[in-house]
C-alpha cells in the first residue's frame, strides 16, 4: 500500500493538556507531555519523531497559551509551527481548527492527529499502521486507531467494533467510556472491543464536511477564530472571543459517534501513561515487581514504583507492597498503587492551601530559558538562571531589590543603565535597585548564571518591563 | 527528701552517639540528639534544660570528636564544658571517665548520667525522681531509673526487680536485653520488669570504687587518659592511646550487673526515640492514627507517620496503611512501619554505593557555623554559608577555584591578599584562584553569604590552611 494522497500527511500534535494525575512530576506549569516521563526524550518530542518517520510535512502543534514557548522549544529540529488555543475546549474544536488550517492549503490534505502524552513502544508498527490507514483516509473515511487490548483495563475508553476485530480496517459501532472492572472483562471476552487511543487520520475535507453536517456551530466558531488569528513571533494565535464560544467537547462525541468512521486495530505497545499505576505497569521491573529510577533504592519491596527525579536525591523504600513513591526537589508523593487515580485530589487539596507545588514546577520556564530558586531567606533570594543562545530577557528594573549576577557558564551580554558589556565564566556584575538592566545570550552555547537578590520584597511581580522581544512588556 | 550532698549534682550528658535508625533525619554527620526530632528545641538541649531544673552545677557533655563543636554550640546558655572522647567505647569507659573527673573535684560529688537522645514528657516527674534518688545515691548506692512499662515493647532493654515494683527504690536482680514479643508479654505480666532508660545517679566515689573492684583495667585506662588529657580551646580532650585500650562495653555490663544497685521505678512519659515506629507512637496522631509534621499531608491514610523536614517541601500520602515517610532536602525514606528497624540496613546499603546521603547531612557544620551546597554544575558550585558572631574561617587558598562572595545578611570582615575590608548586606567581593583569603564575623549577629565557586575542581579538599583558630591548620 502506498500513500495515495498527493501531498504528504500533515501531523497535528495535540499538546495543550495539563493532567495532574502524574503529580509531582507533571504539574500545570510543565505538564507530562513535555517531560521525559519514560526515560530518554520527552513524550512530545517522541511523538514528533514518530510523525517524522511517516511523513515529511512540517508538524503543527496545538497547544495552550501557557505552553507555547515550551512547545516551540521542543520542536527545535522538527520545523513546523505552534498554533495557540486561547483556551482549552477539548479535542473537538482543536481538531476542527487543525482541519480548517490544513484545508486552506489543500482540501485533500491528509491530517494525522496525535496526542502527545502517550507512549508507543512499537514504532515500526505505528508507521505501518499509518501506511495502512492512508488509502482508507484518502478515500474519505475518518480512520481511528484501536489498540488491541491485552487486559480488561478500566482506565481506558473503548471502541466497539461491529464484528470481531480481525486486524483489517472496519466500521465501528460506538465509543464506550471507561468501564467498571466486570464490564471491561465482559467486553474483552467478546473480541469486539479495542482501546481508544485518540489518534485519527483523515482528509481535511472529510472532517470539515463532517463538522458542517454534525456540528456547524463549532465549524463557524473555528472559522471565525482562524480569520481573526494573529501571527505573533512564530506562533499562530487563534482569536479568543470566537474560539471560546465553542463548547467543551471531544472529537469522539462531536463527530466520531455521528459518522460512519473506520477503526484500524493495531498493536503498538501503547500506553496512555495516565496515572502512576500505569507507569509502573510499563516500567522495567525486577523479579519482585519493583521498578526504580534515578537515585531510588528498594529493600524488601514488592510491586512498587520508586522514582527519585532529582539528580542530587536519594529515595529508599523498605518493605513496601503496592506503593508508588515519587520524589522531586520540592514535593514527594507516596501512594498506595490502587489509589493512583486520587493523585488529582491531592493536587486539588494542595491548591486549597495555596501550596505552590500544586501547579508550579521548581524550574520556571520562560521564552528565553528557565530559572530555579536555590535558596530563600530574610531579605534575599538566590536563583540559577539559564538563557538559551539568542535568548534575551526584557529590559527591566525593580523597585525593591538589587541583584548580583555571577556568570558560571557561557557568555552574557549585560546592560546596566548606559553600560553594555560582555561577561563570561567567573565574572560578575552588580545591578543597583532601580537601575534599568537587561541580560542576553548572544553566544552559541547556553548561558548559566547565579543571581543573588537583596531587598525587602523579592516577589516576581516587582518588575517594570520597558521592552521585550517576546511581547511581554505590557504584562 | 532533700539533697543530702554538700555540692550540687553534676549532670553528665552522653551525646556521642551516631544512631542511623532515624535516617534520613539523623545522620552520622549530625545525629538525632542534636536535632529537634520531637519539635521545639533539640533533644540535647532539652536534656540540658531538664538537668538545669534539678541542679545548679555546670553540665559536662561527653561526646565524640566529630560533634565537639555542635555540642559546644548547643550548650550556649547552659555553661559547662565538653569532654571529647577520642573514640567511642560505649557507656562503660565514658561513665568511668566522667566519674573520675567529678572525683577529682569532690569524691562525694553526686553525678547524674543522662543520655541525650531520649524524650521525657513529664519533666516534673523527672525532677521528682532525681530528688527521691538523691539520698539513696548519697548513701553509696548506684541508682538507676526504671521506666514503668505500659506495653510489652520489644525495642527496649528491661530491668528485672527482685520483687514486684511498688514505686520505691529497690534492689534489682538483672538486666535483660531486648526480648522477643512473647517473652516481653510474659515479663510484663509479672509486674517485676521495668524499661532500662540508661540514666544513673551516684556519688563519684561509689562508681570509682566499683570500677576498681569490677573493672580495674578500665579504671586504669581512663585514669591515664585523663592524666594525658589536653585542654584544647574550650574542650577537654581525653588522651587517645590510653582511652582506646578500653573495651567497648556498656556501663550495665561492666558495673551494674556486678554491684548491688538500686532501681527507682518512674513514670516519666519516656521514649527512647529509637526508630521511626517509636516516633510515630509518641507523635500527636489524628483519629486515623496519622501523624504529620511540616509540609506533610495525608489523604485516606491510616496509622502512618508523614514528615516533611524541609521548609520548602511538600509530602503527600494517599491511601497509606502503616507507612512511615520522611522527606529531607536530599533524601527520602518510605518504609513499612514494621520494618522501621531495617533503616540501618538502608544506611549501610547507601554507604556501599558511596552515596553521600548515607552519613552526610545537606548542611555541613563547622566550628565557625555551617554551609550548604545549593547547586552544582559543570565547573561551578553555589554554597550558602553562615558564620556565627566571633566565627572565623581559616586563612586559606585554593589551587583550582575562584570564589565570588555576596553578603546577604550581617557584616563580614574579609581578607583577600593584603586587603582587609568590611562588607555588609548586598556587597560582594571576588577571590581570584590562588589568593590567600579569610572570612570572619566580628559582628553581633549571624553572617549569611552566598559563595559562587568557579573552576575545574571544586572538592572540599582543595584547601591550603595557613592559620586556623580552631586548630585545623594541619588538617
Amino acid at each position: 500500500m502506498t500513500n495515495s494522497s498527493a501531498a504528504p500527511i500533515v501531523p497535528v500534535i495535540l499538546c495543550g493538556g495539563s493532567g495532574t494525575r502524574l503529580w509531582p512530576l507533571s504539574r500545570k506549569s510543565y505538564p507530562k507531555q513535555f517531560t521525559a516521563l519514560s526515560g530518554g526524550d520527552t513524550l512530545f518530542r517522541n511523538t514528533l519523531r514518530r510523525a517524522a518517520a511517516v511523513t515529511s510535512a512540517a508538524p503543527v502543534a496545538m497547544t495552550h497559551d501557557d505552553y507555547r514557548f515550551i512547545a516551540a522549544d521542543q520542536m527545535a529540529g522538527f520545523g513546523g509551527r505552534v498554533v495557540v488555543e486561547p483556551a482549552s475546549r477539548n479535542t473537538g474544536p482543536a481538531i476542527c481548527t487543525a482541519a480548517l488550517l490544513a484545508y486552506r492549503t489543500d482540501p485533500n490534505a491528509l491530517t494525522l492527529v496525535l496526542p502527545s502524552d502517550h507512549a508507543i513502544r512499537k514504532e515500526e508498527a505505528f508507521a505501518d499502521a499509518i501506511r495502512r490507514a492512508t488509502p482508507v483516509a484518502a478515500e474519505g473515511a475518518i480512520v481511528t486507531f484501536g489498540i488491541t487490548p491485552d487486559r480488561p483495563a478500566t482506565g481506558y475508553g473503548y471502541i466497539e467494533c461491529e464484528d470481531v476485530c480481525d486486524g483489517d480496517p472496519a466500521p465501528f459501532a460506538r465509543f464506550v467510556e471507561k468501564p467498571e472492572a466486570a464490564a471491561a472483562a465482559a467486553m474483552i471476552s467478546t473480541g469486539r472491543y479495542l482501546w481508544n487511543a485518540g489518534m485519527f487520520l483523515f482528509a481535511a475535507r472529510t472532517v470539515v464536511d463532517a463538522f458542517r453536517e454534525h456540528a456547524p456551530d463549532i465549524l463557524a466558531h473555528c472559522q471565525r477564530a482562524i480569520s481573526g488569528a494573529q501571527e505573533d513571533l512564530d506562533f499562530l494565535r487563534i482569536e479568543a472571543d470566537a474560539y471560546c464560544q465553542n463548547p467543551d467537547i471531544s472529537f469522539d462525541h462531536a463527530i466520531m459517534e455521528k459518522v460512519d468512521g473506520v477503526v484500524l486495530p493495531v498493536d503498538l505497545g501503547w500506553n496512555d501513561l495516565g496515572a502512576w499505576d500505569t507507569i509502573w505497569r510499563e516500567a522495567d521491573r525486577n523479579a519482585d515487581g519493583v521498578a526504580t529510577t534515578g537515585g531510588a533504592m528498594a529493600l524488601g519491596c514488592h510491586n512498587s514504583l520508586l522514582r527519585a527525579e532529582d539528580d542530587g536525591q536519594r529515595l529508599v523504600g523498605i518493605g513496601l507492597e503496592n506503593i508508588v513513591a515519587v520524589a522531586t526537589k520540592d514535593a514527594v508523593l507516596v501512594a498506595d498503587m490502587s489509589k493512583a487515580q486520587n493523585v488529582k485530589d491531592a493536587v486539588r487539596a494542595l491548591k486549597v492551601i495555596n501550596a505552590s507545588q500544586a501547579e508550579e514546577s521548581p524550574r520556571s520556564h520562560r521564552p528565553w530559558g528557565w530559572y530555579e530558586s536555590l535558596s530563600k531567606g530574610d531579605r534575599f533570594q538566590v536563583k540559577r538562571i539559564m538563557v538559551k543562545p539568542g535568548g534575551r530577557l526584557s529590559l527591566q528594573s525593580h523597585m525593591h531589590r538589587s541583584e548580583h549576577w555571577v556568570v558560571v557558564s557561557g557568555t552574557a551580554t549585560v546592560t546596566v543603565g548606559d553600560m553594555v558589556k560582555r561577561m563570561t565564566e567567573n565574572e560578575s556584575v552588580y545591578i543597583p535597585c532601580g537601575d534599568i538592566h537587561r541580560l542576553e545570550n548572544n553566544g552559541k552555547i547556553d548561558l548559566h548564571l547565579i543571581e543573588v537578590q537583596s531587598g525587602p520584597y523579592l516577589g516576581e511581580d516587582d518588575i517594570v518591563r520597558y521592552e521585550d522581544i517576546y511581547a511581554r512588556a505590557a504584562a
